[in-house]
């Protein structure tokens, strides 16, 4: 078991808004919504009769999406439009890297660990490798 | 506003393991487990002090995570070790890559359909747009 002798740098930030955004996707009905409005916006009532749903179902789904900044919606008189905020997944997206640069560094540390080489530790790496 | 004569091709598929692996990403406790273990495994015991949780509160969590996939666990003699599942992550990569593919495609349509060049346009799609 692998105990760090120091917290982990910086832990991670709570990010509120990641809460919402991964509760939004947690549910196939919404992440179909997310996948068609990839291709373009879409009235709540087409979307609703897609999903094979009633509307007052389909709205808190519509809510809760909206609610997790993933779309946005406006109505147009009578037709209520909803369109995918894109940049709103980014955060997934930045979520995970942060997740990877740590398992990257870990990585790192683990080989300079194991080739005894405290300087294999950061950007350097596999030619300072000597197996002897 | 855009809107397919046709359903969006195989639209998206359940995957039903995603809705478990974004539900326990939903909550804060929970990405910092992630985010602690990818430096390295631990004990559930160290996990919760880190957390500040109570062990039966923490486990809670610690059992979602073990559901979803993200994390495995095995005994070893009275202390429980958490594990990460690095590959588990890949599930969200995975959906989130489908979601970019679908939004290039869409964006290669726009643009053979405002240079009026059916060529552009990924495989058929654009030039059968008729909009009288």
């Amino acid at each position: 078991m692998a105990k760090l002798s120091t917290p982990v740098a910086g832990s991670a930030p709570a990010e509120p808004e990641l809460d919402g955004v991964f509760l939004a996707l947690a549910d196939p009905t919404r992440r179909a919504v997310i996948h068609r409005l990839g291709v373009g916006s879409a009235s709540v009532g087409d979307l609703a009769a897609e999903a094979a749903m009633t509307l007052p179902s389909f709205l808190k789904h519509v809510r809760m999406l909206e609610r997790s900044g993933l779309i946005r919606t406006h109505k147009d008189g009578r037709v209520r439009t909803c369109e995918l905020d894109r940049d709103r997944l980014g955060v997934v997206d930045g979520w995970l890297a942060q997740q990877r640069r740590l398992w990257e560094e870990r990585t790192d540390r683990l080989e300079s660990f194991v080739t005894g080489n405290p300087e294999t530790g950061g950007d350097a790496t596999a030619d300072e490798r000597n197996e002897s």
